[in-house]
């Protein structure tokens, strides 16, 4: 049984408000024939403020591929290590009791991966796999807990480290001026998210079923177009028409379950944007308050690509009001356009489970946390 | 049981032999102060020839970090699809039987990856799983190995496609003058290679352990400088030393499986360069010739990164001499440094298993291939 435990998350110190990115696009693209259409759009995305590594000043300047890297690396070794101790206190974890780390990126490349500088600055054992993901944007933190999940069912001792560090505003791009781009410079956060998933013991998500799809045909719709001047995002105007073909994919995982897609006691759900929250609690036939995590995330800190669903996981937490046993679905969306969805059951774990909702097969597990039992608390 | 099946590599048509990498050298290089231990540490790599995407004229071109990419994705899809039929085909699947597809490939990016385009025009599933990997560097290919595996150890009935696309001319900086790239540019080679990690069935090398082991502090040995001219490859001096330390993780892997590292029966290398193989056949105290498959796609493709290990693997299938249980290992390296190990026994699968070499629990998979028997075969 892999239960995800609570995420840690962090956000940095510089923060530009709504008004604030309203009059820098009016300041920026005073003479822009779409600017009304840009400022309608970036207004509906509710997003209240963002959180960005560097003042605004220095963000609007573009200092070279090279220079943005280098600062990219910089801030993730300056803010992934203490996001990462605190995801191993949510689990009560070491970092010795770590297995394998998924590290998920998409606004900074390395190679190699921060991966290898964490084994060997926080104590990693070298036998720790890594497993970087560069290229499946936002909806890479899905697949982290996916794959940590699919770890965990092939070694059930095994824990995993997901950490999710994305600095978008390190991808902004000046010269870049289509709606797309302008709705994106207002869309955007940055953001670092840690979480364990652990084979044995813990509170937290149980992870059940997990499963991916892919739109067909819509490759181009969310990219990439690498250049000179670093990763260029193309935002396809079609993107916020995918929940129609991505909510069936939704339902049939829940129904491969035996569970009911509209009827889940909470939903974790990729904040892309304001449309999809609104079309897929329409398709899906939920009230729009069941995705009150992700709008959360979206409010305040923006679409911080793969650490959202981590961050709605979070508020989840932070609210405290689900019950053990309580079903929800985890649905990260990003390029492809693909979905990386998964299936959990609320677990208080050790004592507080409630055995009569468990499932026979999973009975074996409960009650035993070896190597927590056995490792000191952080 | 994950069986690795026989991989399908293909290299490109233009060929750039030993005679003419070192003449290049002394034209391009000709008033380099240590020209000389360039043409020798070229001289010493043992590459015969190896296989480009372009002729050598345009390959020597820099036309900007775009336009490289551009091409990348151009030659990768005109590429890749054949080869992935071919392992298919090895394999005795279909697309439709595949539920995981690991792309690896850290000479080029593309967000979204390959495998999306992959699925669309190839008619993969859209519940296919992607695993794009771009920062494993030449340890990619026995990590794709090993995530299959693990893939087909949580879920025993699923087969994992992987592909390791690499374009290491594309790779190429002119400006970039130091030993280590003059090295470099006479040392990797282009090449695609695929295979099929069957959860049931199949011939090849059943899968039995793996295991990850980082160096400590070398993250700067060998790694990408991410520039606007695209990435550029740093080889650091001290990397043919690294096999003393890694030999003991080789021994260590055995060790927890009940094996001896210097008597197994066939041996699967990263082919990094001639020093690597010659290192580790001393510090293994096997006899070089163990390290033949290696050898072989060293001399004839060159470094071929994360596709050397299939191709190694590719040999061992065509000199048809291993026979059932035969015991051995695979070992990629890359930046870290990482070394991704596998053991594994060979398995001609089917009728031809040899009952007495099965452990008791695998006994319950073989003669059942359900997937196989069910499809029609390529």
């Amino acid at each position: 049984m892999a239960t995800l435990c609570k995420p840690a998350v962090s956000v940095p110190e510089h923060v530009i408000t709504m008004e604030d990115t309203l009059a820098l696009a009016r300041s920026l693209h005073a003479d822009h024939p779409q600017l009304p259409l840009a400022l309608r759009l970036i207004s509906n995305t509710g997003v209240a403020k963002r959180h960005i590594v560097q003042p605004i000043e220095q963000t609007l300047q573009h200092p070279g591929f090279e220079d943005r890297n280098v600062l990219y690396e910089a801030e993730a070794k300056a803010r992934v290590p203490a996001v990462i101790n605190s995801a191993l206190d949510h689990a009560e974890l070491r970092p010795t009791d770590i297995d394998l780390i998924v590290y998920v990126s998409c606004t900074g490349f390395m190679m190699p991966s921060l991966t290898a500088w964490l084994i060997n600055e926080m104590d990693f054992p070298s036998h720790t796999r890594q497993l970087p993901i560069a290229q499946l944007g936002c909806a890479a933190g899905g697949a982290a807990i996916n794959r940590a999940h699919d770890f965990c069912q092939a070694y059930p001792e095994a824990n995993v480290l997901i950490v999710a560090c994305e600095f978008c505003s390190l991808c902004y791009q000046p010269t870049d001026l289509g709606v797309g781009s302008l709705l994106s410079n207002g869309l955007f956060g940055d953001a670092v998210a840690a979480a364990v998933v652990r084979g044995e013991g813990g509170t937290g998500i149980s992870l059940e079923r997990n499963a991916s799809h892919l739109v067909p045909d819509t490759t181009d719709w969310i990219a990439y177009s690498v250049r000179a001047t670093g990763f260029h995002f193309l935002l396809d105007k079609r993107v916020p028409t995918t929940m129609e073909p991505l909510a069936p994919a939704l339902r049939t995982i829940a129904d491969q379950h035996g569970w009911d897609a509209t009827g889940l006691d909470f939903y974790i759900i990729h904040a892309g944007g304001p449309r999809i929250l609104d079309d897929l609690s329409r398709f899906l036939e939920v009230p729009p308050d069941a995705f009150r995590f992700s709008r959360g995330t979206l409010t305040e800190y923006g679409n911080i690509a793969s650490a959202v669903v981590l961050d709605a996981v979070r508020r989840l937490f932070d609210e405290g009001a689900v019950t053990d046993g309580a079903q929800g679905i985890i649905a990260g969306f990003g390029p492809g356009i693909t979905a990386e969805m998964a299936l959990g059951r609320w677990t208080a774990g050790g004592p507080g489970i409630v055995p009569e909702l468990m499932e026979p097969h999973m009975l074996g597990a409960q009650g035993t946390n070896l190597r927590s039992a056995a490792g000191s608390m952080r």
